[in-house]
């Protein structure tokens, strides 16, 4: 069994509203920032697990994302790099 | 000017404890994953803005990261991409 660190990043469908991106967006207008056009949010994991192989560690990491720390109504998740 | 999009990864300091992390390693565990050994939380932003070079947009989206999107006492922030 070996450790590895798999990142994931979560973020919207597309057409799903980021209320969260929209009032950044209308704080930065506020502070000056009139050149933003747009703010939109994700989120990051690192999940760090023993497993026999990678593969492994990337298909559990995917099961734990998709039942946990995504949601799959409006949200898309993808494995972005493991070590 | 031209249209950018600036992605920002905003993750903890190193030794910052992560409490959403630690609830989400809990949560994985009472379902089974006893092989998950630590979570660790970040946020992600896609910031679209206008500028008239890809440095002048960078540097814009920095400043903004260090006064809104990141909190410098307990994060961290990087430029990850650019397009």
């Amino acid at each position: 069994m070996a450790k590895y660190t798999v990142k994931i990043e979560v973020r919207f469908k597309p057409g799903v509203l980021d209320p969260q991106g929209e009032t950044i967006k209308h704080a930065l207008f506020n502070l000056g920032y009139d050149n933003v056009e747009s703010v939109k949010t994700g989120k990051l994991f690192w999940v760090e697990l023993e497993s026999n192989t990678v593969e492994n560690a990337i298909q559990t990491v995917r099961q734990l994302a998709d039942k946990l720390l995504a949601n799959p109504v409006i949200e898309d998740f993808e494995v972005v790099s493991r070590k």
